[in-house]
């Protein structure tokens, strides 16, 4: 008898992210999972399979990675319509359906029957909720980097903190995932010397947030950007990030270290702390 | 014998999304199972659950709104720590768990253990992939509305369409959810006369994605920035669209139309129009 071919649970798995619509969801859940594994993967999207014959192409797919990996890949679906996912189900790969897992139980649960609508995921374009986040981004665009000073009663939120460290970026994803209205501020050496906020964000203090980051890190970023300039020298960085918060502290202004903060990260805590907590899609 | 009473199955019930982290694996996750259902949920956001103390404070408010509701309030959880998932399991809701349902038998597909790591879904600031996704957002940011045509060549993408065709939105959220360099680009009048692409994007016509939209829908938007004017008329909303779509077909531009697409919608479609497959984060 020949000895069973031990297998190495290193070798690289594929992954597939099979959705009737955009994949987001169906990558979100799968990628949280993955994670949970010091694993790597070669992770495959495969997006809009909304009818029997981009089904059965998946299922292809899936079958051919099976037969040249020698080993089953892992699905993560989100397939709604049961005769799509049941086509996809007939494959050799390992199914992961965070629809049937999940919905099935909340049918019992609530006492009503699933839609099982296609795409429902993303809010449709109709929506005001939609419309709001449109709107919220391009807010959040023209109140960019101190822009305008329009409107500024609109803002759900006014970000303030040293050039790079991370409002821009936070600004736009306040926007983009949760509908929010986010201006940004630079403070800048004329403000420090001046001991005080830049003009017009006095009367909005309630909603100011404030972010700032290592004098490190803040150096290292800003060299990227200009190598060997004052603006990036680390005593700069030190002088700016001192002044910044001691500003932020007399002012009573809430503030966090952007330092080692992802911008998700980032941004659901400003939510927390300043209690915005914007309608949830639905 | 008193008769049971019956429990109105549309009554609303409270969605809590429990996580260590963001909440966002959790709030995704959660919204796209319960689209599934015609009914309007209370939904509340619990991020970063992350100590046995947070824990016993979710538990709290969980039991405290199934005494207030008088029916169960759902959980979608993405605790990954056990101590802390069983702590709040303990609460009288009912518990859709993402990590313990797939990850227990991915472990056994796998032959490895995970990590039980808290936070990992979002990628460390640390990380290429983190780097790259703040570079996109710079470049989509300094490349907007045609503002730059410096740098052309490192694009990954350069959108063009009319003005409010969704080019804005859609290039930060590129960059933003896949780390992709989008730039874009307004067709104006002035680019119909001269029968040419504006100045410079020629030279990167492979990499050139159009949006269009109908002139009706592209009026209604216009017209709420710029009631009255010209440039939300009807009929130069129609003219706009079919010199932007003869333009597009004349020089072999692939497009699409945004009319009734989300944002998320079209960025995954043109991901797989231009074959344009980021590296998935992990």
């Amino acid at each position: 008898m020949s000895q069973p071919v031990e297998r190495s649970p290193a070798s690289t798995r594929t992954v597939f992210f099979v959705s009737d619509g955009t994949g987001i969801t169906a990558e979100t859940f799968g990628h949280s999972v993955l994670t949970q594994f010091e694993l790597r993967f070669k992770q495959v999207r495969l997006p809009f399979i909304d009818t029997p014959d981009k089904a059965y192409d998946a299922l292809r797919k899936i079958n051919e990675t099976f037969a040249a990996d020698g080993q089953r890949p892992i699905i993560f679906s989100t397939l709604v319509k049961a005769d799509l996912s049941s086509i996809v189900r007939q494959s050799q790969g390992m199914h992961m359906d965070l629809i049937q897992t999940f919905v099935e139980p909340l049918e019992q649960e609530l006492g009503v029957k699933s839609t099982h609508t296609i795409g429902r995921s993303h809010t449709s374009t109709d929506s005001e909720e939609y419309k709001n986040r449109i709107e919220a981004i391009n807010f959040s665009l023209a109140h960019d980097d101190g822009q305008s000073h329009k409107n500024l009663s609109a803002a759900d939120v006014i970000l303030v903190g040293v050039s790079r460290s991370g409002k821009t970026p936070t600004s736009l994803f306040l926007a983009m995932q949760y509908g929010i209205k986010a201006a940004n501020y630079p403070l800048i050496p004329d403000d420090f010397e001046r001991e005080k906020l830049p003009g017009g964000l006095q009367a909005y203090k309630h909603k100011i947030f404030g972010l700032s980051i290592a004098a490190d890190r803040l150096a290292e970023i800003r060299n990227e950007r200009l190598p060997g300039s004052k603006y990036a020298a680390l005593e700069n960085c030190r002088y700016e990030v001192n002044e910044a918060e001691r500003m932020m502290r007399r002012e009573g202004i809430r503030w966090m270290s952007s330092t080692t903060k992802s911008i998700e990260e980032i941004a659901a805590t400003i939510l927390q702390e300043i209690k915005l907590d914007p309608p949830i899609k639905d």
